[in-house]
């Protein structure tokens, strides 16, 4: 027998799945698969199976199955710190590396930490403080191996603008700072309690090119905001608008500049820089750009000393307090109108700390392949920041810049994050009066070098050419920061990041399917222009569930595609579209909106005596389908497992129509 | 050639579409479908394309296309007054159907309207005044052949609500009136400018169950509050919940009931209750309903008149200012603190009206099969509003009551709105005086029976069975309205929906497939069972696009799926997952985190020695999967047309492994 089909043959006239298979098996028996319809659950276990997938996914009592009760105890301590389980098989070699990575890290974060102090309008010990307890916390709590916590640029900066909404820094420090402790106690609480009630899944709703785009703008501000100890300007806006500040900058430049301060920062900046690309083009030569800020530290603090250049004007540290954390639990505001504005800037930073410390966790953990528990790691910076709040401590959450170097550097676990915390401890001790005579200047090109990586544009790049919205968001976010202020560019990202998602949901795609030559296969017909379609009968594919939300759009749509088709057409009998089939297999779900939808489709079709018949409906679009009653309306022999299978219904019919 | 098939034969190394049909037809050349690649589409056609499905996916310029001027001209005349172009063929014979139609609504607005502006706590002329100019407006500008327009029941109610947070309408009655005006002008204006800017898609946000729930509780709301005029109580409650309006109607049982106004509302709530259940009953008497409140009015007011009932304590209406509307422009706030209040009721006010409106418009569409044009009629809407406002109108709407006696009386065209606004200009002309002796407890029981329709309890059964969650959005809508206040209500509704949208994006559903016997097709095994797995290869289908909300739960659920299935092989060589297959049909989009996701995906899989191959990915998938690089990284050949493809490509090299 000849694989040229008997097209017409009678024995189509039998519902078969397969045209072309049936014309060459003549033998066979005939066979027609219905659609399942799944087992029905009961409304429990329905409501359970909901509730799991939504805030139990990564089931994480998955090990405490089947354990006795004493060991159920033990695993869930560990669960809380994980140190005690992998703190156990932690050896020599293991330590060597986490040493390295330490100290490497180390010697990067204290003169970052500075700095960032500034940004966020706190002294520089502060910062110090930040780099000392929550990485200890977070290295008994915490599931990541590379991350690096302390304060970072952006989240000091967001801080910095939010409180200074509130309180002047300036005019009133103790208030300020004591307004500080509150915002992070209240960031710590919220990443916790997301964390203990699985709500991880919130911090998805920021999308990666929002993302992109408002890291970009930040690092940029940030870096603008360092010309006022880059340049040695006194008189600098509080604003941080890319126009106020350069307003600033160029009125001051008669008067306000410092040409030492610039001389001292503009080399130091260079020889950073230069660091930095040695790191760069040599992966084995890492640690350069990582000791660098410590060794422009020493070196400018070491000249400055000896030059008393801070005579001439150029801006210095002066002063950073000796000794490690004081308490502050009786800094933070209990009660009053500071509490909810504490509670308001916390929730926001503690959000944006938490994207960071998840983008970074996640990135590394994908990198060396192991699992990142999301919301325990949330219940870990929590902890770690609820602790900071009590002692001295600003928002910390992973820093980009220090973890990809703890990376490099040969991190074996959180242990690094230890020494690192040791590090910063015997500094605050012993050497912070040396850091009085390091010039801001030094600080400023310190930042600005390390927030330069946070331009990702080879990222916005990407965005643009895989998907232009998402580059609209990005920008969005960039912009809304840089010429407005950071809560703005925040807002933007937020918004469009949910009107991308309301977009998809409100304007599903529909697509015309014709079948792909020698196969049983339909397919877009954009897609694949070899397709064809069949006559007489219209094949569309609806890409969505049937929601309430666009319900109505999807039912129009499918009739303006019809009445694109009949005009094509234009009249000829011939070829008068009698069959109209919704390939339903990406429609994963539909309520009781998408139901009405559909039976205002059929009687609409019915009117202009055309029949409506689906294809391929899932699991649970088959069972609503038949609780509605729909199916009965529509009679169950309309429904059918393939759209191969549905053509093969509606063809021969209309070669027998007249 | 029987058609059992040559199972393993060496042929089938080829890369063929379906096995079973190549093991029976070996005479043929093999074949390979790749993926299309749709040819690339410009930036700016790309956009304009989404542009236009977003905001114009009703394809509003399609009659303009190809016409000279002056008919464009005459086509956008007849596109804002639709009436000029039904108008010409309008027949005597139309208009038969229409008077008696609007006849019949006319008998049933006037008592309805001078009881719903109590609800709004307005004298009752602006009932009537607001069923006299806006179903004009709405006649000339409209496109539905059915909505009857005038006040609704709900939008009173919450109008009330609204407005009496600001103002005290018994202490300061003007400033109420004024801010009511305020109100419905901005209600207009928004419902315009919906209809102008095309963003008619945003009323779809409020899903259908959310809507029942609403109106339910709206209704039984309503009823309670008519307790206060049905048993004659003086003092009574502001608040509408269920508990503050119970504690009143009891507290006041001592002395507050009046028997005579119980006995004159309790029979005639009865005699319309009666009068519906025959309407009910049988299709032909729908106008005895209809009628019915009308007839129970004269009656009732005839009665007071002659036995002066109200000086025995029976409230009655006592004056309604007769005239017609007078002009209310200097009425309306145009600056000042009230012009904000009055926006945002106004917004508030305008979007339920809308959302009724519409929904009214579109089920008598679908019934006589029209098309209903969703931001024409939200311009017409809008329109008559503003007219309304400025001739001391409060909002109208479409009311579902009427609506329904409009379309059994046999109505053709809006020109039964206008028969309705003749009949209430002559009464405010001629009758309002006779309305004094009307008792209240007669109005109070025209508005229960009017609302008892609007608690649509089989669709809330409906829902319950189709959708449990969308069952828990209307109880929470219905019982928010109930035992807190309308905006409660709202809110809730509101919510709920926007967390079923976000929920359905963050966690899309996932399943394994299985290969359906004697096919080769491959369906979800939870509702095929007796479709049967492919040892060494496991089939994952994604059912959603993948986005930055859920790219991270998709990567981690397969993964997931992955474990799972190795712990139930438990570690046998023989059947060792060794290729990874993933189903793309559904996967309509993909975004930069989606796209992270996979080559996240990628490097874990390739870490456990597993092979990534994806079936049928879309046009707009493919394409970013190409500009992306993950093509390439991936290998274009472990992209196939179909699972079948991919299978075929995996099943051959598990045989030959060792």
């Amino acid at each position: 027998m000849s694989s040229t089909g008997h097209q017409g043959d009678e024995t189509i006239v039998t519902k078969e799945m397969d045209e072309r298979s049936l014309s060459i098996s003549h033998g066979q028996e005939p066979y027609v698969h219905r659609v399942g319809v799944p087992p029905r659950q009961n409304l429990f276990k329905e409501f359970q199976a909901t509730v799991k997938e939504t805030f139990f996914s990564d089931d994480p009592l998955h090990s405490f199955k089947d354990q006795t009760k004493s060991r159920k105890f033990i695993l869930g301590v560990e669960a809380i710190f994980p140190i005690l389980s992998w703190g156990r098989n932690y050896t020599l070699r293991n330590f060597r590396g986490d040493l390295i990575a330490g100290l490497t890290i180390a010697s990067l974060c204290i003169p970052q930490d500075i700095g960032y102090a500034k940004l966020a309008n706190l002294d520089p010990q502060y910062g110090l403080y930040s780099s000392f307890v929550p990485p200890l916390i977070y290295a008994v709590m915490g599931s990541s191996r590379d991350i690096a916590i302390g304060p970072v640029a952006v989240v000091s900066l967001l801080l910095g603008t939010l409180l200074q909404n509130e309180i002047d820094p300036i005019a009133n420090p103790t208030d300020y700072r004591r307004l500080a402790f509150t915002a992070t106690f209240f960031a710590g609480i919220t990443q916790a309690t997301l964390g203990v009630f699985r709500l991880g899944f919130l911090i998805d709703f920021l999308s990666h090119a929002a993302i992109v785009g408002f890291m970009g703008g930040a690092a940029i501000t940030i870096a603008l905001q360092q010309l006022k100890g880059f340049l040695g300007i006194k008189k600098f806006t509080k604003k941080t608008d890319v126009i106020s500040v350069m307003q600033s900058v160029f009125s001051s430049a008669q008067h306000g500049w410092n040409w030492q301060t610039i001389v001292i920062g503009a080399s130091f900046l260079i020889f950073l820089l230069v660091a930095r690309q040695i790191g760069k083009k040599n992966k084995k030569f890492f640690w350069v750009p990582a000791v660098a800020p410590l060794i422009s530290v020493v070196l400018s603090t070491f000249f400055v000393y000896i030059t008393r250049a801070d005579k001439e004007g150029v801006a210095i540290v002066k002063h950073i307090e000796k000794g490690i954390n004081p308490s502050s639990v009786k800094e933070i505001y209990w009660s009053g109108d500071y509490l909810g504005k504490g509670f308001r800037i916390g929730i926001v930073a503690g959000m944006i700390a938490l994207t960071e410390a998840i983008a970074i966790g996640r990135t590394f953990a994908s990198m060396k392949d192991y699992q990142l528990n999301g919301n325990k790691e949330m219940v870990a910076l929590g902890a770690m920041n609820v602790v900071g709040s009590l002692t001295s401590c600003y928002v910390a959450t992973g820093s980009f810049s220090r973890s990809a170097v703890n990376f490099m550097a040969g991190c074996e676990t959180a242990v690094s994050n230890i020494v690192m915390s040791i590090v910063v401890l015997l500094t605050l001790q012993f050497i912070t009066p040396l850091f009085k005579y390091t010039p801001n200047a030094i600080l400023a090109a310190i930042i600005i070098s390390a927030v330069i990586n946070l331009v990702d544009y080879q990222a916005a790049i990407l965005i643009w050419k895989i998907d232009k919205f998402d580059f609209v968001a990005c920008m969005g976010a960039f912009f809304g920061v840089v010429f407005a202020s950071v809560e703005i560019g925040l807002l933007i990202a937020v918004s469009i990041s949910f009107a991308k998602i309301l977009l998809q949901v409100t304007r599903p795609r529909t697509a015309i399917l014709g079948k792909i030559p020698r196969t049983t296969v339909y397919r877009n017909i954009q897609q694949y222009p070899e397709a064809t379609k069949v006559p007489g009968v219209l094949i569309i594919r609806v890409d969505s569930a049937i929601y309430f939300s666009n319900s109505n759009y999807v039912k129009e749509r499918i009739l303006r595609w019809l009445m694109d088709e009949e005009e094509q057409i234009k009249g000829d009998y011939q070829t008068r579209i009698q069959f109209l089939i919704v390939e339903m297999s990406p429609v994963t779900d539909i309520d009781t909106s998408g139901i009405h939808a559909l039976e205002e489709l059929y009687r609409s079709l019915q009117k202009r005596d055309i029949q409506l018949v689906l294809a391929n409906p899932g699991p649970v679009v088959i069972d609503k389908l038949h609780t509605s009653n729909f199916a009965n309306m529509l009679g169950e022999d309309k429904i059918f497992l393939t759209v191969a299978e549905a053509v093969a219904y509606c063809s021969p019919k209309l070669a027998e129509d007249p």
